[in-house]
């Protein structure tokens, strides 16, 4: 694929938005991303979104945000992995590039939540698993990775309090992101003390939802030889791969054989391995999807990923810093966000706009969206040129 | 845009398939398109849906279906853009075989409305307008089309019966389509009395929905060379564009600006103009929108697309025969996957396959999908080669 670059980022804060709408949050941080892209105007608009028919009433999200921001008479379109929405969306828009058919696009991943009731949002989430053998059967979607987190530790011998570190991280880092749903540090002793959702996940293994939109500005790297200053992003590698949709129908339900393979391809579109990554900003809904995204991208052995967190290698300064903004658990999951949110913030890291929370001299990063319980898994390669 | 051919078509009859589910129903089409390729695997899957979260419970269609029809651990994807999802999937997928990233690609038009009562519908596909400023005025999706063909009536002079050539060659062609939902021949009297649904759109003006699927396999033109005697089928353009999405902030409602741009650039790509196409599947789910899309791409003047009808200039025999299968009127609407169908439908008409409604000498056709009230617009000409 031809050699794509993105010439801009933005953002809106993570949170209960009663007085934004669909629009309004879409538009923030598409504007954001133009603003700081320096454009005013793209050839294509492509938008990751999951819940907007169930909870806004609203399709077609593509014309819908072209028509808001006034990008008129432009190409746009949706793209629905269900929480892999954002990276689905972002790939999309590579490739429309790389095809020569558009030159330049903008990506918005947007989800507004808060409008419906938490279990019109349960039911909503549902639709990312099997509606024939999953939902349709009772398990919500915390059920199903409850399951799963249930069967590591009796697989592999760890204790809930094992999966801390994941979160205390997360909600560590979320400090010192203005964009972050959470400003909360949260301790061990909190961790387990928190109140259970579904054994033996609790509301601190847990990303709260919210409503949030993050975007980016794409065109081909020869476009943009010098930018003002800032060090010039590439995307080093994309690779999308899937899984059964069913968990049950896996052969090893505790592995994330989809992450494996899209990273592997990464890895080899890029010519670099997992010793070469500089940050990894995981899909972490739950801390058992956190650690099981660790094993399948090469970072621990099977069943080991919950020990890179006690070994405090998962922090900014350790060996692989996850989640620097916060993660899914505490910067928070607008589900068809999320995949975009992931792509900022790798970005912001390769810019060295983290502070507090920058790795220092980032130079490779990593973003993996995760669809349903591992299905649709979408991975990006980011590097400083 | 690297050339790329069409190596194999499949579709289901569309109907109210009570005993077939989603996954019954896109796989039929899935198989069908890959048996007539010749081929059992593709890198990728794009599928066109609209409603099937609201209707069916189920999201990221893509990996559903991947997973369904054994394409496991291949990239997956679901593109949406209202009842233009179906062509909006199929250039999402023309661009990823373009960019190299996929070498070859499955694209499945699917929708399954019969699960839900006329009322979920009727609220279902409300969500193609605009939710703050249409649909939660109270104006339903027909209704927004009533308010677009009473104004043209009133602007250009037109009767109601005039508008009944559309239907009655759509219904005619559609006697000789074994996958159309309705085979049954209607006159001008049949026309005018049929029952009224919005003033002055009648049952007879208006497409119905159903449950079906329809399927093409893309590749690189250069990997088919020869296709065992069969007409190799190029796609000589593709091209998308984007109108406000409710009609009142259109300087001209009567006017389709997104068709007309998208035609356009279809023309300049192709190196074609409306004289050159043999045959032309409109997205006529409205009888008015016949008319409206016929002017937009340059077949007759404004306020003209009804003379066309009324000349006999529409049938497999006239100067531009639209809806040679049936059309959205007659063969059916089954909203996402209206797009694929077009696309299976004039591939069948350059292949030469379509008997009594056989348009002779097919050598190039257009197919044009249509997401809201002419909102997402997503034009294709295919060509012989």
């Amino acid at each position: 694929m031809q050699k794509i670059a993105i010439l801009g980022i933005g953002q809106t804060r993570i949170g209960e938005h009663w007085d934004e709408s669909l629009r309004d949050i879409a538009g923030k941080a598409a504007f954001a991303a133009l603003q700081d892209a320096g454009v005013e105007k793209v050839d294509a608009l492509y938008v990751g979104n999951m819940l907007s028919p169930l909870i806004n009433g609203q399709n077609q999200l593509g014309t819908f945000l072209a028509d808001w921001i006034g990008l008129w008479h432009q190409e746009a379109v949706k793209v629905e992995a269900a929480c892999g929405s954002g990276g689905a969306a972002f790939r999309a828009a590579l490739m429309a590039v790389a095809s020569g058919e558009v030159e330049s696009a903008l990506v918005v991943g947007i989800e507004k939540m808060s409008d419906k009731t938490s279990h019109d949002i349960t039911a909503s989430l549902a639709t990312a698993a099997d509606a024939d053998y999953e939902a349709d059967q009772g398990v919500s979607f915390v059920g199903l990775n409850a399951l799963v987190m249930q069967r590591y530790m009796h697989e592999f011998g760890w204790k809930h309090s094992d999966f801390a570190p994941f979160s205390i991280n997360a909600h560590a880092n979320a400090m010192h992101n203005p964009f972050a749903r959470l400003h909360e540090k949260i301790t061990a002793e909190k961790f387990e003390g928190s109140a259970m959702v579904a054994t033996p996940i609790n509301l601190l293994d847990a990303s709260p939802t919210g409503d949030g939109a993050a975007a980016a500005v794409i065109v081909p790297a020869e476009k943009v030889a010098s930018l003002k200053g800032k060090p010039r992003i590439l995307v080093a590698a994309s690779a999308s791969n899937t899984d059964t949709i069913a968990i049950h129908s896996r052969k090893d339900p505790l592995f994330l054989s989809a992450a494996y393979k899209s990273a592997k391809r990464c890895y080899e579109i890029a010519g670099v391995g997992p010793k070469d990554l500089d940050v990894f900003e995981v899909h972490d809904a739950f801390t058992i999807m956190a650690a099981l995204s660790l094993e399948a991208c090469g970072f621990a052995e099977r069943g080991k990923g919950v020990q890179l967190g006690l070994d405090n290698e998962i922090t900014p300064r350790g060996r692989i810093p996850i989640c620097t903004r916060g993660g899914l658990k505490a910067r928070g999951h607008p589900v068809g966000a999320t995949g975009m949110y992931q792509i900022v913030e790798v970005t912001q890291q390769l810019r060295g706009e983290c502070g507090e929370t920058q790795v220092d001299g980032a130079r490779i990063g990593m973003a993996q969206n995760i669809g349903g319980s591992g299905a649709s898994i979408i991975t990006h390669i980011l590097k400083v040129d």
